[in-house]
């Protein structure tokens, strides 16, 4: 143990000195991320090892078993790890981060000693001493005095195991994982690798028919002593059963190498250690095939052993969270800032394989792309902030995003809504992906079809027959809003009329007059359920009339309600950001509109943990005066709910939603309303935050916002180079033009 | 349909202008063949093609659904295909002939029209017009008014499907199968192709950890208009599970390419037919891989439609069963003939991939053969008679036998007991290997491994200790037999002697001398069972003593008793076939003996339709005097138990040994002590018999066997080359090496 640690220790060195040097910074930002936040308080964030956008991740697996305080069966549980539980069963080696379904947490390894068990509930250990930074993990396990590292380059997870002296097993176990979807199918090709696939999907139970393989190739740094395949094999009743003695049982299968399918089965790789030894496991991924899984594994990691994996990916993190540097600003705040541009790193992620291949949506067909193809799109989640965060700071990556978005849309016929690894789960409400697409376009990223983009984004806003983006669509046009005959009908109209404002947008940069007038109109009609007593919008039946008994706070924690998704009529009171000024305007005015505003804080509804209200904080800076007030509320909100611990996110990550809202905020500036090319402003909390601009994309090299603080007050003055701005806004150009946006307290 | 039948009509006209010239015989011996004769009575051969020694093979499949008389679920039941069976499932793709445990039966296509329906018991149906020949078997699925042809190659299965006007389907069912063995993998490869596998094995419910893979490539000649596949997932409890809408539900999913697994999965291919039209499947199968199945179809099937296949395949059979010509007798003496030597040339059958490959046992490797590997080793059946007949009419055939049973002791440590698709069931008991072996060494075919086999013989017969051909082998090398701390002791103590004398016979032909004296002495032990007061052989304790109360009756009809295995004291009293004559004298003589081998027929204790006792009817033979008394027995054994009829077949064809009973017997010649080169001698059922030898073996082209009968009475006289042979039993050398064997009767 002794002399490993000796040699990462030299390896981290080099690190240091080879790769640390990209610019001048003490510390680099790959540094400060700890990937352990959100790791509990059902942040649903991994604590392992992945590459950015990577397909690949290892995950420690602690929700099977009683003993765990959270466990997957016994609840809605949507990730392998929360840092609360205590008994580890294995290490998933593809995993979702900070979304709120469970899918994938499968291809389980786990390193035991002594004789093989392969029942997980007799083999999980407790464990200690985790390590969980950029690209690494790693952690003890106890029963068998086991240390296992982890990390991972883009499709390929790599395990590496120190074992005591003694009988040690590597076990692979593709019958447990998160959820109840199964079915594998494995092979040992030789003693030092394995192949096969493991059956996952019905994200948020939905679409069972969609559930989709997992492709492997598992290769093992030293050849197993003895190696074989298990399978528990299901009860029988009735006649025939009588003659099957080993009905129910689990069977081991020594030393083949035939195909095994089923849903309990799993592989054993045995050695006989005569002293301490490590073992590497490299698992190389694919959702293609398994031949993929083993060009990537090759392709990417070849012969590289864990350090040099590790050291690449590490790398690759450093340079993409290097987009942004921060200065001044604790330690604390670098830590969470880093941690949070890192989530919002990891989806949409990487699905095609290093050879380009990728499944189709639906599976009728494999894809190739040049480029990459990205997956995991929650995009009624990520159109709010991560995507524009993704527009300014890589660009190439949006791009890519929405050429995957469009590939889709010639694949199924439609705009994908919550697309999961070519699976379209049409999971939550609205039509988000007009607004992603409509917000990158505005700010300048148009090197995709935009036209067929545009197209797109009108079949899903005018169809009104079979059309699975948008139900109720025709209501929706005639009325304006959906009636309580449709799930979430109040909600559903604003996410409409927020993608028709984008489609309005857009249509109005291409010179489509007549689409900009029809969709600028019906990007307003939420006003029809406004309800001027409660100053607050509220569901109507089909015939009109408001839905009777309203009670505005149900709905709050994410209760099923009439009327609203996720939330209630509070949480959604100012949920149309592109028409702030015509809300205030309804409400009789600043004050008002103040006033209510205020209210859902006081009263508190206002939920931190959810998306629909997460850009309230910054509404008061639409009322001259009280922008104050949003200064203040947004490092209030900072403070309170994003910290350098496992909870240290208000709730679900849903995938970099929230971890983008703390990156803006900790900026300075917000997306204020997406699909318009705007960012409001409040006082960044570093004193340097510089954002280097991709030249393909952007003129400046790079722009800078600074904050110069004389008193622990409010915003006295924002400069743009040095001129006073006059605004608690920016355009999208004006700031990726300017040098150096200044906001100054004193 | 009409023009469909025209074409097949002229296309078997050609095969007779073409082929079936191949000696003078008005009828070809493949036209006699009716594979129906067997299909009943427990009798377990199936009716669908089967190519010579064939891997595919494609059986109706009636044994589900409880409209059946017989239920595969509800007994024990080894076949899948019961000719008073109603209700018609599908097809199976690979089967077994004539053996007591159910396994394959797997891989089901089965066609349906209108809405797809994926459960059996719904989409089964009535049947009629089977059509049952050499290579072909057709029928009409009354249901669906769909008929289906089938042939198929060494190691693909045809069938040709002729729909009706409108929706069509193709069901491929991975689910259903003759046993409880489960858990299959398809992936729909495009619209006229689908690969997958399918595990079958744990047969006779022994050795689950075994159970092996199947896979297929399947190859349609009309693309699909639609395909699918689909999954029946087991019902899950508990919390999760009140989420799942689809729970236990089947899934169907559309036009996907992905690889999907499960134990209830199926594809369907659907058509959209104008008109009546013909859609034909191929199924390439191999024990090795996809690549290899797909090998197989593309090798031996290519371009070629069914009649094509169906030609090739029926000139191969013809050509084998042209083998032995019989001229005289009867239309139906010619057919149970052909027939039985039909069912002799199924098993043992290929198991290599054309390109050689083949699972050697275990399955810890892929072998390669450049000859052929063979399987289903039923030998404690075959080597009485069905390995004899072949060492005589297909030495290549036995010599490549042996081969494979030497690469099995190479690879498995052992010779094979119970060999199937390479895994060693060790079901029966003894060592019969070794006999089948000495037999065909004694005959001639030497073209192997001597000193190999003899090793690997001695191995089975010395190694006292983990020691799976021959358990209790130090108490039957101490005592001289087996106690009853044994299953079946008398019955394995008969076994071990008859394998030990074989082993001797061949260490004298070596120059052994040691060994042939001791495996001489030990071959007769089974003296030391023979109870003077019964006349019978009877179990002993192991301290000694007759095992008490004991009813010699008791273990007919396959019943377990102490003592014996499959039988009783009077079906195993004369199974020492190499020391009839020490019998003899141990009864005391010629006339006790022969009362009591009479008493086994007259109180109606002796079984043909199982192995131990079915040398008997020519045990007359060795009492100068009484051989009319086999004259008669054999003849009316022949009548009563061998007709043109499924029930024609006295029980279960143990892979053709009941078959090769009957083909020797109506040839007059019968190997009365396997081991021995050996035949004994009774009369023809045909005027003439003639046997071509193999010159890589035999000297002469072929030697022939007349009758010449001049009253319905017994035996007068044998002639050799026209010289008298005075003796009812013949060598094998002096036999082979003559030229006419006659048997006079006047």
């Amino acid at each position: 143990m002794i002399l490993t640690k000796k040699i990462t220790i030299q390896a981290a060195c080099v690190f240091n000195m080879l790769f640390f040097g990209i610019n001048a910074f003490a510390q680099q930002p790959a540094e400060f991320v700890n990937p352990l936040i959100g790791t509990s308080n059902y942040g649903a964030t991994s604590p392992g090892p992945i590459a950015p956008r990577g397909m690949a991740s290892i995950s420690p697996f602690n929700v099977a078993g009683a003993q765990n305080r959270l466990e997957k069966d016994s609840q809605w549980l949507s990730n392998p790890y929360v840092n609360e539980n205590t008994f580890l069963t294995g290490f998933s080696q593809v995993n979702l981060s900070g979304v709120g379904c469970p899918d994938l947490g499968v291809i389980l390894l786990m390193p035991t000693t002594g004789a093989v068990e392969t029942n997980h509930l007799q083999y999980g250990s407790a464990y200690s001493k985790e390590v969980s930074k950029t690209a690494y993990y790693s952690v003890n396990i106890d029963k068998y005095k086991v240390k296992g590292e982890f990390t991972a380059s883009k499709r390929v997870g790599v395990s590496k195991f120190t074992f005591p002296k003694g009988q040690s097993n590597i076990l692979l176990n593709l019958g447990l994982g998160l959820t109840n979807e199964e079915g594998a199918m494995v092979k040992v090709v030789s003693s030092t690798e394995i192949e096969g696939m493991r059956t996952v999907g019905s994200f948020c139970y939905n679409s069972p028919e969609d559930a989709y393989p997992v492709y492997f190739v598992a290769k093992f740094s030293k050849p197993a002593d003895k190696f074989g395949v298990w399978k528990k094999t299901p009860k029988y009743e009735g006649v025939e059963a009588q003659w099957m003695g080993y009905n129910g049982k689990t069977r081991m299968m020594d030393n083949t190498i035939k195909t095994v399918v089923g849903d309990s089965i799993g592989t054993y790789f045995t050695y006989k250690f005569a002293k301490e030894e490590t073992v590497e496991v490299k698992i190389g991924v694919s959702y293609v095939s398994i031949e993929n899984a083993r060009e990537n594994l090759e392709k990417e990691t070849g012969n590289k052993n864990f350090d040099a994996v590790y050291k690449e990916t590490y790398d690759e993190w450093n340079e993409e969270l290097s987009k942004i540097l921060v200065e001044g600003g604790s330690y604390q705040d670098k830590v969470i800032f880093y941690t949070a541009l890192y989530h919002t790193l990891i989806h949409p992620n990487t699905l095609n394989d290093i050879n380009g291949e990728y499944p189709k949506i639906k599976r009728t067909k494999i894809g190739k792309t040049t480029g990459t193809r990205y997956t995991v799109f929650s995009l009624w989640d990520t159109y709010r902030n991560m995507h524009p965060l993704t527009s300014l700071v890589y660009p190439k990556q949006q791009s890519d995003m929405i050429k995957s978005m469009l590939d889709m849309y010639d694949e199924n016929g439609w705009l994908p809504k919550w697309e999961l690894n070519s699976t379209e789960t049409f999971t939550m409400v609205g039509d988000p992906a007009s607004i992603v697409i409509v917000d990158a376009c505005l700010k300048g990223i148009q090197d995709f079809d935009i036209y067929k983009a545009y197209y797109a984004m009108l079949k899903g806003a005018d169809q009104t027959e079979n059309n699975p983006l948008r139900p109720g669509l025709k209501e929706y046009i005639e009325k304006g809003y959906l009636s309580t005959n449709y799930a979430g009908p109040v909600s559903t109209t604003q996410e409409y009329n927020t993608s028709d404002y984008a489609i309005s947008l857009l249509a109005k940069a291409l010179g489509e007059k007549d689409d900009y007038k029809r969709f600028t109109k019906r990007s307003l009609s939420y006003q029809k359920l406004y309800d001027k007593d409660l100053k607050l919008l509220r569901p109507r039946l089909a015939n009109g009339k408001w839905y009777e008994p309203f009670d505005p706070e149900a709905g709050s924690n994410f209760q099923t309600n009439v009327g609203f998704i996720e939330g209630n009529a509070w949480q959604y009171a100012f949920m149309v950001p592109h028409d702030i000024k015509g809300l205030m305007k309804l409400m009789g005015g600043e004050k008002a509109f103040s006033d209510q505003l205020q209210k859902v804080f006081d009263i508190k509804q206002f939920d931190m943990a959810n998306e629909p209200d997460i850009a309230y904080p910054y509404l008061f800076n639409y009322i001259k005066g009280e922008e104050w007030k949003s200064q203040e509320m947004v490092k209030k909100l900072v403070r309170e709910y994003f910290r350098n611990e496992p909870k240290g996110l208000p709730g679900n990550d849903d995938t970099g939603t929230m971890s983008a809202w703390l990156v803006y905020s900790m900026m300075g500036i917000y997306p204020i309303s997406p699909g318009d090319p705007i960012y409001t402003i409040t006082t960044p909390m570093f004193d340097k935050v510089t954002i280097k601009l991709d030249p393909r994309y952007y003129k400046k090299e790079s722009v800078v916002i600074e904050r110069e603080i004389n008193s622990d007050d409010k915003i006295k003055q924002i400069q743009l180079d040095g001129k006073p701005l006059n605004s608690y806004f920016i355009s999208h150009d004006a700031f990726v033009n300017g040098k150096t946006l200044k906001v100054i307290q004193y």
